[in-house]
């Protein structure tokens, strides 16, 4: 059977890769500390679940308007509103199942064959593949650890051509950790009007911030409003990653245009989630501020950790739940005789020798760094960072 | 903002449109009867509701592997198994977000830029769509309705091409209602292997069935097994439209290749609904025995008040729960003075002067027939093609 040149070029995810070696070797029976995953280690809240519970007892378990019914809609509008100002009303919405089908849904909606999508470096490993799911190309441009990864706005217009389509803002970052300042988005969001591109502002971890609120790209200015298409969800936010609800906020042209394509492509998205995000929406937020000061907490000790090992330096988490240090001065040493050629073989050589499951920096296009997530225990952290420090103290 | 040819090329689709405005004829509170719906009128059976339910209890709400469970996979496998003789196991097993969504990753994986697929017409309104999707090109061959709309061989090997990759069966059919004879299914297997082409098994309403049990064209030889994609979901058997939840059935090689598209696409499907389609497949079948039983009344019924009316012919439906009669007597005349110049007109004039929804047949490439579904009550059912036979008898 033959397949399709485009299906051939998508790269399988080297997280959910590592993320299911760990599993197994657990499975097996041995203790690993797995930094490898993207998710929160919380239970969906009890109210949200008792509203899922009620909608499947109540019926809701019919199709629903493709872009999703409409309070949703409208609480997601009046979410973006009342957080970040931004006047968002029910048809600038479209729930999707989860922000990843939400990006989908937009690069779909804006590229023709051989557009090319800015995608700044280190950047989250499914950017460049769903750019090339539609046809597009992505262009890369490096952000540097020296600018607390802040994206260099003239690599930014140097890589535009009259090709550039729509650049990528992943704010809190994945995997950097950290929150991009006023400054850098008003930059980004003035090329944009220069060069009359969409902006994709993948703000799924938005409220995971740990040094105040983030600024939404959108709420810059009415330009760079209109020319932004918002992406955002219930997974991380209100521990939610198996239910499926993303969503995106745009111009209510574009959300036509999605829509349209997700009514063949797919579908409404799961009715049940929908009610269960609708009450999240509304709810008390308790749960989530509580999680918020826990990964707070987290980060802070991940941080002082990690700055402890000898060559190792690593910026202080402002968002998200990872950190991404610099194992630079690993790489060309030997452990018990193996050479450690690049990040890759640096993260299989940990998961093998010392039962700790990282993610290679290559795979958000940063060699010589490796990713952690802070989503495990306090307890998990000490334990792993421990082993990786042992691990480092015999490299020669 | 500018959009991409490709979205730009997507229709919307006619059923939902009218769904739609039949649904706010409603809400302004006219007694509308819709014969549009596409979604059993009955509820999820509890036995599923109450699995889902505990599923979220005991915290399976968080990511699961990108092709479903485990145990879903297996239970889907099991159930081509026992039914159909077909020697699946979870290897072969996909699970996405609705059926639609299984087509979607089935066309993205298998078709290059400019691949033909044939569609046998009547058909589904989506699978033009789907094709165009993945920049393919659909190519339509007419069924008959004096061969009861089973397709004709010759007609189908005249269309392929050096281009065609694939053929879509939708079997039981919709619009149609019909299910496709053994010799059908062997003739276009036969057809496949002769040119080496996909064969795209929707069996969405397998279980709907009146006259015996339908033949899976996957069960015709071995080498039909080998190449075709079964397309199946639990939305139609077990009522679960608002779950969304799809599968196929492939080669373990086909799988790989749609779980790596589906990982960056969409991830998992809800981890909830899953459950609930795990419950759903291991538990009793009585509710969907007496859900099939109700469809096979009401089959009876609305065949033999169609026929009643004058000029209206209409085979018996023998799955799915459709019916789509010919009306081709009732175009060119006039409704107190409003020609009708095609069955669009005719849908809409019906809905207007008589408050009866139904889909134009041009919507599935067949002019000169509506689709009616009898997912609606008997005393629905009486009525609306009460008004339908008062509509025609008014034109002249």
């Amino acid at each position: 059977m033959k397949f399709s040149k485009k299906a051939m070029g998508i790269s399988p995810s080297p997280t959910l890769g590592i993320d299911t070696l760990s599993k197994e070797m657990k499975a097996q029976g041995k203790d690993v500390v797995s930094f490898g995953v993207g998710e929160p280690d919380f239970d969906t809240p009890m109210y949200i679940k008792e509203a899922a519970k009620a909608a499947i007892d109540q019926g809701y378990t019919k199709y629903t308007p493709v872009p999703g019914i409409m309070e949703l809609r409208k609480a997601i509008a009046t979410y973006y509103r009342e957080t970040y100002g931004l006047d968002y009303k029910a048809e600038n919405v479209v729930v999707s199942n989860g922000a990843k089908h939400s990006l989908y849904n937009t690069f779909q909606a804006i590229l023709d064959p051989g557009d090319e999508v800015i995608i700044i470096s280190p950047y989250w490993v499914t950017y460049p593949e769903l750019v090339k799911m539609a046809s597009g190309v992505p262009v890369i441009v490096d952000a540097k650890e020296e600018n607390a990864f802040q994206p260099d706005i003239c690599s930014i217009e140097a890589a535009i051509t009259s090709k550039t389509r729509a650049i990528i803002v992943n704010n809190p970052s994945n995997p950097c950790g950290n929150v991009y300042t006023r400054k850098t988005l008003e930059e980004i969001a003035q090329l944009a009007r220069k060069y009359d591109l969409v902006i994709v502002s993948d703000e799924i971890y938005d409220v995971l911030c740990y040094q105040g609120k983030m600024t939404s790209i959108a709420s810059v200015s009415d330009d760079a409003k209109d020319r932004t298409v918002i992406i955002n969800g219930m997974s991380k936010s209100f521990a939610m990653t198996g239910w499926r609800m993303g969503y995106t906020l745009s111009k209510p042209e574009l959300a036509k245009v999605m829509t349209n394509y997700q009514s063949h492509g797919s579908s409404n998205p799961s009715s049940i989630s929908q009610y269960a995000a609708l009450a999240a929406l509304q709810g008390p937020k308790n749960d989530m501020k509580q999680m918020v000061t826990t990964f707070a907490k987290r980060a802070k000790l991940i941080y002082e950790l990690l700055n402890e090992i000898p060559g190792v330096t690593c910026a202080m988490p402002e968002g998200a739940f990872y950190v991404f240090p610099n194992i630079k001065y690993a790489i060309g040493k030997n452990y018990h005789g193996i050479k450690i050629e690049n990040s890759v073989q640096f993260a299989e050589l940990l998961l093998k020798e010392k039962l700790v499951a990282v993610v290679p920096g290559s795979a958000f296009g940063a060699e010589g760094y490796i990713r952690l997530s802070y989503a495990i225990s306090e307890e998990n952290i000490k334990k792993g960072i421990g082993r990786i420090k042992d691990f480092l103290s015999e490299l020669n």
